[in-house]
């Protein structure tokens, strides 16, 4: 299935910063299209204090990809674009140039659904300077905005263990693609349906739902307005009972759950939407089990995040095993951006020169790039569970040592054994600009996400203060990195 | 211009949550589908705890609502949906209802880039219960985000007052919508220009843009990629001078300026995205001003808001007259959604009974609802002066006394002389489907803005611990509300 072909069907490669097209049009002028770069997509932080963070978004960028090319009124509009003096902006050799532009770089990434940590590309790209410049920003928006929502739903689902969590985030979504993005990464994340329809026909995601208070305000009371609903609904009837008063309607609801049960189905569940979720869902299920009503769910919600279900879980003791979550994992409230940056690791003149290390500095550490064509080598314990992660350079040969050094700490560093069992992360998915990768579905992305998960250890995934997953440089690289600091730095 | 059309050619109708379609699908089943209501979208509490919020989304609900139909395909998906014992959720004579349905609502709505305060109604949808169901949450996924970001847009405008802001949050937007409505929310709140060239293409909105740190370091060294820069856009050229050492960048940039001074061009700014911005522009400033290059400007960027641009401006005396606004601007970094809320005022059993007005209760005051048919009534001061607000149902006869009372704090009530000028702010929008209204375009929207908050106290616009504008309720729509508490609170 092609998203974006689907929801978007004008052209997303202006979907740039007009300095992407700037600097290309500077390569142009200069006859330097011939120039060809390597740059990673990697984040110096976890989102949220997390342990980890799960990748995301790699198959709406293929959609993009797959369509990158100039319509003529993409380049229209450059044409009419002017400088500070009023003259184009650009030359119309350029737009020419444009026009006949073919993609054709490699790209590497890790799966969706992969656990992935600070400092390591997530996606690669290797190909013409002028193309790697444009498709930057739409990778990075893409790639943020999926990796953010997606750890977001992890921690939550981790919080909810094996109750379920379903995302009702559209409705305070930054946008359509806001939510429509949000529920897919949501899903992949570990949620286990969503209430955006539109999100459901695109992707198959599961679709969920009860009823609004407005449905009960649209009747004379709140009995009539739950019998016309488990009447019309027999199969999906999951009533609110917070629109008055909450006992009562637990109450109520208890009524037409009894009803249902004698014509052969069943009160699906209650939902809570206010109030002291504790107290209430423990007294209606009480109220619930006495009734004979021991199969229907209490569905709670109302500004639900990964803390607040931990403590009504765990400290409070909350008869609750749905949870409605919608605000806060949908804009990711606590961190709404991941800070994901695009940086050039190496350059070359042309396609038959050397390829030169490249880094950026900075006064703090933690912003001085890593050099080279990085891959990530995963290395597992005999059971499987991760054991720690080595970012190496592919221009370089490894060091005997199989020693990591952590990239903010020098004195960090940690022994890895020969025999040690590894994969490496970074797949190939585009190869001189053709697709050679099949996407896995998003129910198989959703299911590696989970397996992935069990791989980690729980010090890692815990919700806070987490026990930190070693990623550290390979030997060889780490030394090109201090070498070109020096180099730099002078 | 139709966005959604050019961006979203695939039907948005299903853009909304299960439960409005299964409430719809209860209304159908009941026989209730000529059951008629009025709703108001309004919000509770401004974000970033600011004086006033600035309305923003129309333009693209209209669109979403003039292609408000079920496409075959989204029929296709309704049908498959299963109930819990794995029966079709819904009956296929209701799809054929669905299939032949025709938008035929009311709207009325306050205009874009309109200064808009707590508990007023923004948007109100008069029409079949059914269809109110189902347009419920696009309507509020586009007026919180857009209202969230032209609010926050005006407040950073406010702190740069005549200074250029431009936006730059797509690398960190949440999602590709999340980006072109923020670009779009952001100019009508006040911004000047944006990064996004596909904003630029779609809205009119001004393009800019700098370099990348990658442009310096694909070059040998800073000066010949300053020179590249330079040569290729002569009639575009601000540099970016942090990529090694600031104050060395700005002294190569320089070297450039006087170069372009000489061919007749000039160096129209350079772009400081690190460090001490206060030092560091103070400093540049002087080695420019020293070198003659008096008409170079300062961009500052670096996660920059409203805050840290007063603090820069009005404490620490930095010499930045252009301000590159990112994911602080296009996620709304500090509070990233809008509880706006969609709520019940009146229904009628069929078009041809009386309204009855309806409520929602909740513990706190603050979210009890307000009944009937509301209407906003703004009364300003003889010099045009934003006096205070007047809530009104137009289903109710107007008390004598032009007296507004607080609708969470009845002691509080302010009269209202019977002379004083006002404006209705809810205008026509839709009549029975039909659009009635010409949209501004997005630059009168954006002037708009600006002329409308000269009328509103500077204390109002206050970034923190802003004045209270005064919205209060009718005297009769006041006794109305007071009564349905009594009677729904027994």
């Amino acid at each position: 299935m092609n998203l974006l072909n689907e929801i978007y069907r004008t052209s997303l490669i202006l979907l740039t910063d007009l300095y992407q097209l700037t600097m290309a049009y500077s390569l142009w002028k200069n006859k330097a299209t011939q120039k060809e770069a390597v740059f990673h997509a990697y984040f110096r932080k976890t989102p949220f204090n997390s342990g980890y963070a799960i990748s995301c978004g790699l198959s709406t960028i293929i959609d993009y990809l797959q369509n990158f090319r100039f319509e003529e009124s993409d380049l229209a509009y450059l044409q009419e674009l002017e400088g500070n003096d009023g003259s184009p902006l650009f030359e119309s050799g350029f737009i020419d140039y444009l026009r006949t532009m073919e993609f054709d770089c490699d790209i590497d990434a890790i799966p969706e659904g992969t656990p992935v940590f600070p400092n390591q590309p997530l996606l690669r790209v290797k190909g013409p300077l002028l193309q790697c410049m444009i498709l930057e920003t739409a990778i990075l928006n893409i790639i943020n905005f999926q990796t953010l929502i997606a750890t977001k739903a992890a921690r939550i689902k981790e919080a909810a263990k094996d109750d379920l969590v379903l995302e009702f985030g559209l409705r305070r979504a930054q946008g359509i693609d806001g939510s429509i993005s949000a529920s897919k990464a949501a899903y992949i994340g570990g949620c286990d349906a969503t209430s955006n329809v539109l999100a459901g026909k695109l992707f198959g995601i599961p679709v969920k739902g009860t009823h609004a208070h407005s449905w009960v305000m649209a009747h004379d009371n709140e009995t009539e307005a739950f019998e016309a609903y488990a009447q019309a609904q027999p199969n999906n009837c999951t009533l609110l009972v917070d629109t008055y008063d909450t006992i009562e309607g637990v109450k109520h609801a208890i009524k037409i759950g009894l009803d249902l049960k004698q014509k052969g189905h069943r009160l699906a569940g209650i939902r809570l939407d206010s109030g002291d979720l504790a107290f209430l869902s423990i007294e209606a299920r009480k109220l619930l089990d006495e009734a004979g009503l021991t199969d229907t769910t209490i569905v709670a919600s109302n500004d639900l995040d990964e803390y607040l279900i931990s403590s009504l879980k765990n400290e409070q003791d909350a008869a609750i095993t749905v949870w409605g979550v919608g605000t806060r994992l949908a804009t990711a409230h606590d961190q709404p951006a991941l800070g994901g940056v695009y940086k050039l690791g190496c350059i070359r003149s042309s396609p038959t020169q050397e390829w030169l290390p490249k880094i950026k500095l900075s006064e703090q550490m933690i912003k001085v790039s890593i050099p080279g064509m990085q891959q990530v080598r995963r290395y597992t314990y005999d059971d499987g569970q991760y054991m720690a992660d080595m970012i190496y350079n592919e221009l370089q040969p490894l060091s005997k040592s199989s020693c990591i050094i952590d990239p903010n700490n020098a004195f960090r560093n940690k022994k890895i054994s020969e025999e040690t069992p590894y994969e490496d992360l970074l797949h190939p998915i585009f190869r001189n600009g053709k697709l050679v990768y099949q996407s896995p579905s998003i129910q198989e992305s959703r299911e590696r996400t989970k397996q992935e998960l069990q791989k980690l250890h729980k010090g890692i995934k815990r919700l806070s203060n987490p026990h930190s997953y070693p990623v550290g440089l390979e030997e060889n690289l780490h030394h090109l990195r201090v070498e070109l600091i020096k180099v730099e730095g002078i």
